[in-house]
C-alpha cells in the first residue's frame, strides 16, 4: 500500500470539519480529530441511544475492554495495567486523590514548569489537608543532566513519598529526561507520577513495562487521533488495589485501601488481573462515546498515516523545515528552544523566542512580573489571531518571549510562513495598542 | 397552541433513536433524550471541531453562562449558586471532597438506602483518611414522621458535620421529606447535602432559594431531557469559596480554603456572584457537547410538552392506571410501595412487589442474604428481559422483591401490561432454572 501524502491535500480529505481558512498551528492544547473518528462516535453514540439499559449494562463494558485492547497492542503496554479516563490532569487527579496520604508527613515534589491545573492539584492538598511539597525550579534551556541534577538535589533526601514530572511539559513545551527520573525516584523509594499529556502519538510509551512506574498518564485525544477528551492511566500492578476512580462509583472496593501484596494464588492474580478493568470500566452515567472510539483512531493512524513511524517521520522533516521559516519571519535574535544535546524538542512541538524592540522593554517587563497583567495580554492576542484564523500559544519564560508551535501530518511550510508572519504582526499591533493607550510610567 | 398528545405517537415522533420494538419502562436509570436535543448536541460537537481553540477558550464560557441562565430561569434558582457537573455521583464527590475535613473529629450521617456509589464515596474518605460516618436504617413503607424521627434520634446529638439524604431514592424509588430535612440539619448546625438524582424534572427544585441547603445535585439527564451525562451542583453561597471542581482545574483559587464571609463591598459582590462560574465553566478538555444542550431541553418541555404541569398530568394519570395494571399482571400479594401519608411516589417512578410461590422462599432467602449472588440472578434476569426488550429493574428491600417502573410522557398504559407479564415470565423461568440446577440444599 503506497502511503497517502501527507499536507493540506490530506487534511482536506481526512480533517473536513476544521474550518478551511484556519491555519492551525496550536494542534498541542485540544487536539484535531479525523473525520472517519467522528463519525464512529456518532455512531457510537447513537447505539447508546438505542436501547440505554443494554448499552451501559452490557455492551459499555465488552466495547471499552477491546479498546484497551487495541492500545495494548498499539503502543506495547500491558492491558491490564491500563485504565481510561477523561484527560491527563483527570489522570494526576485521580492518582493524587486515591493515595491514602499521612498528612502530618508526607511530602510531594514536583518542578516549576509542570502544569497549572495538576500543580493546582498538588496546592489544594496541601492547602485543604496539609499535604507538604516542594518544587524544582527548571529554566529552559537546560541539559538533561543540570535537570536530572536539579530532582537529584531534592530527592536525595529521601523525603519525598510522590514525585510528579512532565514527560513532556506543555509550555515551555520541551520533553524531560522521564526515563531516568523514574529510575532516580527508584533509587531514592519514591513514586513516580508521569505527567504524559503529550506523550502518546509523539514517544513510544514501550517503556512502561519495562521501567515500570508507579503511574503514568497520557491524552489520547491530543497527538493520538481520540475525540475529545479521553486517556489513559497506567498504573503499576503493585498500586491496582489502592487507585480509585474518579468520582468513586459503583466499584469501588473497600478492601483495597493498602496496596495489595503480588498476587500469589491463582484466583488473586486473576482477581488482580482484572481490578484496574472492574473499576474503571463504568464511573457512572456518562458519554463513554469518545473512549469507545479507540480502535478507530489506530485503524486511522495504521492503515491511513501507515503507522507511528510514517507519521514521525513526516513532523520531523517538516519541523526542520519550520524552525527556519519561523526564525526568518521572526527576525534577528529569535532562537529554538533547544539544549546542547538536543533532547529539548518532541516531534509535534517546538518553541521560538521572539525579540521585540527597545520600544516594548517596559511593557515586556510588566508583563513578566505580574502573570495577570500578562493573561488579560494573552485574552487579546488570542482573540486577534484566532479573528485572523492563525492562534498560536505564547509565554514568557526565563525572561523570553517564546511562541509554542505544533507540527502535524496536516501542516505544511506555508503554515509556519504565514502563520508566524500574523501572530508578529498582531502582537505587535496589540502591543502598540497597549503603549499608546497608558502613559509611559504606568509600566 | 394545543399541546400534542403524549403517548406512542408522540414516541414515534420525537424519540426517533430509541430502539421501536423496546418497551421502555426504565427510564429512571438513564433516561431517553428526544431526537432534537441529539440533534442539538451533534451541531455543538461539530461546532467544537470547526475550530478548537476559539470554541474552548471563547465559546465555551459564554454558552456554558446561557446554559445556567435558561436553567436558572425555568426551575426558579439564583444562577449564582449553580454549576454543571457531569453527574449526580460527580456532584456528590465534588462536595465531598472539597471540606477541608478535620478527619479526627468529623463525623458523616447518610441513610441505608442513599445510592451505592455515593455510600462509597463517604466510605472511602472513611477508608482512606479516617472520616467518620454513621447511618439511618430506612426499611420502608415508612411514613415521613417516621424517616424524620429516624434522623432526629441522630442528629440531635450534634455531632454530624455533613448530614447525605436523597430526595428521590434510586431503589426503591421513594421521596424523601427532603424540605423538613433540611429544616432538621440547620436545627443541628448540620451541613445538607441532598442527592436529587431523581429530581430535576420530578419536583419543583424552587425550594432550594427559600431554605437555602448548603448543597444538592440533580441529573439533568434523567427526567430533564438532557443528554448522558449532565448534572446541576447547588452550592450555598457561603460555600462558594470552599468548593472545587473535580478534577481540581485552571480555575482553583487558592484562597478559598476556608468559607467566603458574606460579601461586605461591591468588589466582592461582584466576585462572589461569578466565583462559582470562574471556576466551573472549564474544567480542561472535555466534551462539554450534553452540558450546551440544556436550553434545547428546556425548550423542548416548554413548546413541544407544553411545560412541567404537562408532563408531570400525563405521568400522573398514566401512573394510576399502570399500578392498577401492574399489581393485577404480577397477581395476589403484589402491592404500591406507599406510606399512610401517600409521600413516597414520585410522578415518574413507583414500586409494586412481587410475591412469589413458596417454591421460590428458599431461593429468594439467599438472594435476600447474599448480595453477590443476588447481582449473579439479577444479570442473568436482566439479560434475557433485555433480549426480550422489556428490561425493568428489580431488588429485594425488607424481605420483599420490589419492581420499580417508570412513566414518561412516550408511555401507554399498555407497556405496562405487556412489560409487567414479560417481566415476571421471565423472572419466573430464570429462577426455575436455577432451582432445577441446584440440590436443594445449596440453596
Amino acid at each position: 500500500m503506497v502511503q497517502e501524502a501527507f499536507g493540506h491535500e490530506f487534511r482536506r480529505k481526512h480533517f473536513t470539519l476544521l474550518d478551511p481558512s484556519v491555519i492551525l498551528l496550536n494542534h498541542g492544547s485540544f487536539g484535531t480529530t479525523p473525520t472517519c473518528i467522528i463519525e464512529k462516535q456518532n455512531e457510537v453514540s447513537l447505539r447508546h441511544e438505542w436501547y440505554p439499559d443494554y448499552f451501559e449494562t452490557f455492551e459499555v463494558e465488552e466495547l471499552y475492554r477491546k479498546q484497551i485492547q487495541s492500545l495494548s497492542d498499539y503502543i506495547n503496554v500491558d492491558a491490564r495495567n491500563m485504565a481510561l479516563v477523561t484527560n491527563a490532569t483527570t489522570g494526576v487527579n485521580t492518582v493524587i486523590r486515591s493515595i491514602p496520604w499521612n498528612f502530618s508527613e508526607d511530602k510531594v515534589l514536583f518542578h516549576s514548569t509542570a502544569y497549572e491545573a495538576c500543580k493546582n492539584t498538588i496546592k489544594f492538598m496541601a492547602e485543604y489537608f496539609g499535604l507538604q511539597y516542594d518544587v524544582v525550579e527548571l529554566n529552559y534551556p537546560l541539559d538533561d543532566d543540570e535537570v536530572l541534577s536539579k530532582f537529584e538535589e531534592k530527592l536525595s533526601n529521601k523525603k519525598y513519598r510522590l514525585c510528579m514530572f512532565d514527560m513532556i511539559s506543555s509550555m515551555p513545551a520541551v520533553m524531560l529526561p522521564y526515563k531516568d527520573l523514574i529510575k532516580m525516584c527508584q533509587k531514592y523509594d519514591t513514586m513516580s507520577l508521569l505527567d504524559g499529556a503529550h506523550a502518546a502519538g509523539q514517544v513510544s510509551l514501550q517503556f512502561l513495562d519495562e521501567l515500570q512506574p508507579d503511574f503514568m498518564t497520557t491524552n489520547l485525544h491530543k497527538w493520538l487521533s481520540v475525540p475529545k477528551a479521553c486517556a489513559l492511566l497506567y498504573v503499576n500492578k503493585k498500586h491496582h488495589g489502592m487507585i480509585q476512580t474518579l468520582p468513586i462509583s459503583w466499584n469501588y472496593s473497600s478492601d483495597s485501601c493498602q496496596p495489595r501484596a503480588q498476587p500469589k494464588t491463582v484466583e488473586d492474580r486473576t482477581h488482580n488481573d482484572n481490578l484496574l478493568h472492574n473499576k474503571f470500566w463504568f464511573i457512572g452515567t456518562c458519554n463513554y462515546s469518545q473512549y469507545l472510539c479507540i480502535s478507530e483512531a489506530i485503524r486511522f493512524r495504521k492503515e491511513v498515516c501507515g503507522g507511528e513511524d510514517c507519521i514521525r517521520s513526516y513532523q520531523e522533516k517538516l519541523q526542520k523545515k519550520a524552525i527556519s521559516a519561523v526564525i526568518k519571519e521572526f527576525g534577528p535574535g529569535s532562537v529554538l528552544l533547544q539544549n546542547e544535546g538536543n533532547s529539548l524538542v518532541s516531534p509535534g512541538l517546538f518553541n521560538i523566542s521572539l525579540r521585540l524592540g527597545d520600544k516594548y522593554k517596559q511593557l515586556e517587563e510588566k508583563l513578566i512580573n505580574d502573570f495577570n497583567y500578562f493573561k488579560k495580554m494573552r485574552v487579546l492576542c488570542a482573540r486577534l489571531t484566532m479573528e485572523r484564523k492563525a492562534y498560536i500559544p505564547f509565554f514568557y519564560h526565563n525572561e523570553k518571549l517564546w511562541v509554542r508551535f505544533s507540527v502535524q501530518i496536516f501542516n505544511e511550510i506555508e503554515d509556519y510562513v504565514i502563520g508566524a508572519r500574523i501572530f508578529k504582526d498582531t502582537l505587535i499591533e496589540v502591543y502598540d495598542r497597549e503603549l499608546a493607550s497608558q502613559p509611559t510610567q504606568e509600566l
